[in-house]
């Protein structure tokens, strides 16, 4: 079943269209209401990091947060795809030593830092990395403390059937409200689930206006710490700076972004088939502008999101990222 | 106007769909007649690289070849996007002194050699790159010959009014048979043109089945020198190296593949709407093997392209690329 998505973004050459990308956002109250959408609400798309607040629910309801003394800082990088920064590896580093572990019980493998892509950076001849720097490593770390914590082998701590996995299966699934998911393997190697946009979007309402220990211990986290959650020149950094403290943000791999609006109760969740970062940001920005949350984003850090011109090898603009799409309200 | 693309390559994660990718596919003969399809082969689409040969066709046409003593290297490189190893760079810097020219000349840019990324290797550090690495260097020391050869100016050469670019647009014109051309900025500065996705096809048909001089060049040059045209892990290179000589294969940024077989006098030109190259290496792979002209890739040097695997952090496989494209005969 090949989803209904249709063109949310197109670039542009000389004022001629050349790229599209194609994709589908839902727009959904904490009830799982449809208010609005383009392309294929229903459509089933994987979670990716975007799953990162549900992946730390069952170790915030355990009583993880008390047992250990983590703070608002923890539980941020345990939700983050963060940057690899030094405040990021130190917050992770802490959390195992907490746990009375160390890097070597971490099983996300290792990447270099996002920090340096995502700020246009080289990394420095001779740099080494290790799984902390890997944007999943303070989930990961979350995970083993979950385990230390309910006595649960800790080397299988991402196999499908592990306790911890099947307890977040089912937290999944209860999200999901009946609706069907699937699961695959992520880029961290944790097992990571899809389900239909809309009750992404509904998962980020139920974040933003749920008003349970749970729900307000992980939206404070996120939006009190965006950096920690994402990192310096990064998407979800910049969304959740504009807005505010009322809007918390959490990208994905592959092209999903999923917000929830505090002050209305909303989630948004926003899939580019195709998975492309430029579409998914361009998306983001005109979808925030036409659903009134967003008057202009000149002046926000979302500016350099915003129809951003193309440039080519010597600086020349040769076109733009532009939004197409058309939200509907339902 | 957006075009009517279709699905034409999925991305799979545990078995279950997670990336489209959009996009046409045109298969056509020399005379034009659409002879089977994907999604909308009328589609307006910039050429980007794959106009090259059309590029050098003024220079050619003009005694280019005669005049300065080029051969099928020369040539093999004005049609490239070469990969900056140090044959390419090597042939550009003689190309540019044959001229009475140095690389000072060159409006390209400059970028790192492709050599690295398609063979997953970093640059070695401190290296330094000039505009004979840019992979359209060739193109350009070709531009440039031409404006010596007819004594026309140097420091104007890319603009769209000089008459080096008026006679490539004239040129483009011909081959879209009177339909509509659109102009714009290539990644290189230089003019680049969209032309309906059919007339692309038709293009490389007559690249390969037309028998008069400048194609017979064209076509040896290239099919004799697909390591000039390309470079080492590339896909032209493994399309023309698997081709043997019948197929004469030419990809573009963003998305474009045009290839000419010569056996059948036909072309193809397929478009990924959203630019992505693992989409299009593998819709490529699966056109040629749905027209019948590639029975099983194993073996071949695009084994590497068929529905290869997609592998997280740790190498683990976590799904593949598959297309599903499906050609329809006209």
């Amino acid at each position: 079943m090949i989803p209904r998505h249709v063109p949310l973004v197109e670039t542009t050459r000389g004022g001629t269209p050349e790229c599209v990308h194609y994709g589908s956002i839902a727009v959904v109250d904490a009830s799982g209401q449809l208010v609005a959408a383009a392309g294929d609400p229903d459509s089933l798309n994987f979670t990716r990091s975007a799953l990162k607040p549900l992946q730390a629910l069952p170790f915030i309801e355990d009583g993880g947060m008390e047992r250990y003394g983590f703070t608002s800082h923890e539980l941020a990088l345990m939700c983050a795809s963060h940057s690899g920064e030094a405040v990021h590896v130190a917050i992770v580093q802490r959390m195992l030593a907490r746990v009375g572990l160390d890097e070597a019980a971490l099983q996300c493998g290792c990447h270099a830092p996002s920090y340096y892509v995502a700020n246009g950076l080289a990394p420095p001849p001779g740099a080494k990395w290790n799984a902390l720097h890997h944007n999943c490593s303070g989930k990961h770390a979350g995970f083993l403390a979950y385990c230390v914590m309910n006595d649960q082998p800790l080397s299988t701590y991402l196999e499908s059937g592990h306790p911890l996995q099947q307890r977040i299966r089912t937290t999944v699934a209860r999200f999901a409200q009946g609706d069907g998911i699937a699961s695959g393997i992520d880029g961290c190697s944790a097992p990571n689930y899809a389900m239909p946009l809309k009750r992404l979007a509904q998962m980020y309402a139920r974040l933003a206006a749920e008003d349970t220990a749970e729900m307000r211990a992980l939206y404070f986290a996120m939006t009190r710490h965006p950096d920690l959650v994402s990192g310096t020149g990064r998407t979800d950094f910049a969304i959740m700076q504009t807005g505010g403290g009322d809007w918390v943000s959490k990208a994905g791999a592959d092209g999903i972004q999923a917000i929830g609006i505090r002050s209305k109760g909303l989630g948004i969740a926003i899939r580019i088939a195709d998975g492309s970062p430029r579409a998914l940001h361009a998306a983001t920005v005109a979808a925030l502008e036409q659903f009134g949350l967003l008057d202009d984003s000149s002046g926000t850090p979302l500016a350099a999101y915003d129809c951003p011109p193309i440039r080519n090898y010597r600086g020349i603009e040769v076109g733009a990222v532009v939004p197409v799409l058309k939200l509907r309200r339902a």
